[in-house]
């Protein structure tokens, strides 16, 4: 099988070499209009030879776009339109409503699977891929209904092989829930990253207080701003109702701490703990 | 050597088990309140035998004070009253300067050595001590000019050969910067844990979209409220200054949002970026 991979980055470049591992017959067509990130991807394994975006895509069985979404929102007609009518298009972004509405009425939309692997790290580019990324994460498929049965079928087998989980959803409904689950936590880590740096003049500090409590709360800080950047402009009301959410509860708390109202701040703590068992559950079901 | 410790926590726990690591004929007398925890402590080796408060204190070489602190400003007088006067108190509270005042002017102040060590995990009670939790992590000194120096020096001694890196400084400069490099994240992570429990009323949207970043982001928000609600009434006014900067800069997060500025928040990403080279030079502190 011709999997032409648009974005050699982390996510791109680690479903490359998952495919590599689990389908060794696949030929990696890799696309970038990075030719750096193109030579190293080709020097890590990561694609088997490099294509122009048009070539690669009317050459291939299945297309990956793994690219930045608002790049996304401009190549996924024109991925469309050059696609041969039996290969199948995927995308990878981390919005999904605006790109369903921009598939919505292409006479190909039928070979377009919209999908959104639940899998990052805080590293990006072609160094920071690795085959065992997806492994044990959740996929999730929007507007499945949309899609031809062969397309979802497919996509199925390729990410149940990587021991995914499958989950489906409205593509509306997706970005809701993303923004609480998965936006709203880069931002509060960006946000708190930025108030110790511009706090923490003398570095030093920082160096000799941070424990394993603040790296983890402030890791994802260290994410590509380019991949984020457009994420909080297509995804920006359902955000920007999380924000408002998060401030307040916020606001709530120092009000409790200026307060020195104790009873109070222990039950809030104690509700806020809830999140382990729930945590667990998750845990529970990826070693499962 | 006797060592009493004071609650066989996490903390007082995992000194106890590095203790007996590093110093073998080390015996550690366990106090709790909790005849439960002090039965658990005993079975895990954590202590060697169980006595009351006083006699514990009494009868020690070294005393340390690992409980919440606010049953810490009780504790310390009392501990100092007790102790014998070539013996040493030492305590692992988050907060350093009230208890540095409550020890200022009693007779035996320089018996007292004030720690904070930089290690925690979100877990508690003995069952969560572990023998490498200070290992390769930060020992905070707060005035140790108002020691006696053979105490500091034992102290020294002690956690050295924990390979703990040690650092010095005045208690109202520890309390300041400890509110945004660890209370703060913190507070950053059971607001979101509590915004994201109150908003996904159905689990199964957690369950089905959190990654890795969201359970990092959420980790601290599983943190001990027994412990940490008199850690935020203490340091009430350090914190509350730290969550003002926070909210300020999530509020204009926001803003940047709501006007999909993508160019003003690529930047303040990039900003937020630099925080990878801060906590890359931990890293190779630590592993130095």
């Amino acid at each position: 099988m011709n999997v032409c991979v648009v974005g050699l980055g982390l996510l791109g470049g680690s479903f490359a070499l998952a495919m590599k591992e689990k389908f060794p017959e696949t030929n990696i067509i890799g696309v970038d209009k990075n030719p750096e990130n193109a030579d190293k991807a080709l020097k890590l394994g990561i694609a088997d030879e490099i294509k122009e975006y048009d070539e690669g895509i009317s050459t291939c069985d299945l297309a990956v776009l793994a690219t930045p979404v608002n790049v996304m929102h401009r190549q996924l007609p024109e991925a469309l339109d050059l696609l041969d009518e039996k290969a199948i298009l995927i995308d990878f972004g981390s919005t999904k409503e605006a790109l369903c509405e921009i598939a919505e009425n292409h006479p190909k939309r039928g070979r377009y699977v919209a999908l959104h692997p639940i899998a990052g790290t805080e590293n990006s580019g072609p160094e920071a891929a690795f085959a065992h990324l997806l492994h044990n994460k959740m996929m999730i498929f929007c507007e499945v209904n949309r899609s031809d049965k062969d397309a979802v079928d497919l996509n199925k087998r390729i990410f149940k092989s990587m021991n995914m989980h499958l989950s489906y959803m409205g593509a509306a409904e997706h970005d809701l829930h993303i923004a609480y689950v998965s936006h709203l936590s880069h931002i509060s880590s960006f946000a708190l990253g930025l108030t110790v740096l511009e706090k923490e003049k003398n570095e030093k500090n920082i160096f000799n207080m941070a424990g394993s409590g603040f790296s983890s709360t402030v890791r994802l800080a260290k994410s590509s701003p380019e991949m984020w950047a457009p994420i909080f402009k297509q995804n920006g009301e359902n955000i920007s109702e999380a924000l408002d959410a998060y401030i307040q509860k916020l606001v709530e708390f120092k009000e409790i701490i200026d307060n020195r109202n104790d009873g109070e701040s222990l039950k809030e703590m104690r509700k806020a703990n809830e999140i382990r068992r729930v945590l667990a559950g998750i845990q529970k079901k990826k070693v499962s």
